[in-house]
């Protein structure tokens, strides 16, 4: 393969790679869509291994993640039995996949704990003497803002997940062209 | 203390834990911030130490590096001349402050290699044969879609880190309740 072809390869592999690590997946897992990614053919398990260096193992692990995410699925090669799979191309696609199987559920789950704290300790302020009654307010003004902060993230997720496309560049470009600068005025 | 009281710190500090962790810092780190963010008066390292059970060089290091990110600052306490910590209980502001320190330039970096990628490309282009000119062209569609996913992503830090405070959750209900619901009927 021709060098340039192939360091743009190995770029956008590894960079997957760090991606998928940030949010808290496996680096081989993006190793392993970025592999596929920059294939214009299905490729094998035998393929793949060979191009990420890792065993069989840890590949079908990682492999079968990725479908469960919605990243890869498997494709059908004609005149071989082996198993081959394809990238999902479309990016935004697999971001609200994960946002819908992942984050959606986590910051809901966030709320609910934040929200329980929130009603235990109003629950108790009977039965609390005079300082425990003042910690009890302070624990809960700090309960209130972080349940705010993931009721704010929660709303920009359910934003999100309502765009079946990439919001287009253009219209996000005059958003913030639109924002008062108002805000940093007042540094 | 009372039980429903340390019950409340102790969910608060595990989950800024496990918040920590999600974004790629320590958990330790998280739980630092938990204690100071749960604490009326500011703390010591040594009753940090005590607090989340860890060793005085663990504790110190990820002290530091909360101190780096804005999240804790040095807080003075009269008659005592050991070293207190208070947490920056303004949780925009820390998010604001990892965007900016953090989120912000790494999404540049990706921005700047996939342009590079892209360029390389198209100068490889005159000297390729037609196969390979065929996966130079493959190539640039990815490398494009990725840079568009990514300039989405630094779009959206930019409108986040104008916002001085947390946007109103009244507002962002509105916007979410004025999408058009077009784009999910097409399912």
């Amino acid at each position: 393969m021709d060098e340039t072809l192939q360091a743009v390869r190995d770029s956008m592999i590894d960079g997957l790679g760090q991606l998928t690590d940030f949010f808290g997946f496996s680096p081989v897992m993006g190793h392993l869509y970025g592999a596929l990614l920059m294939s214009p053919e299905p490729l094998s398990l035998d393929e793949l291994e060979e191009i990420v260096g890792k065993s069989k193992a840890s590949v079908s692990m990682n492999m079968r993640a990725l479908e469960r995410w919605g990243m890869v699925r498997e494709a059908w090669v004609k005149g071989d039995r082996r198993k081959f799979y394809e990238a999902e191309d479309d990016l935004w696609k697999v971001l609200i996949s994960v946002i819908e199987s992942r984050e959606r559920r986590e910051v809901g789950v966030a709320v609910g704990v934040l929200e329980e704290n929130a009603r235990s300790l109003e629950g108790a302020k009977d039965h609390l003497d005079q300082d425990e009654k003042e910690l009890a307010e302070y624990y809960l003004e700090r309960v209130r803002d972080m349940r705010e902060f993931f009721v704010f993230a929660q709303i920009i997720l359910e934003i999100l997940l309502k765009q079946k496309d990439m919001p287009d560049l253009g219209t996000l470009k005059l958003m913030q062209a639109m924002q008062k600068p108002a805000n940093r005025l007042e540094d």
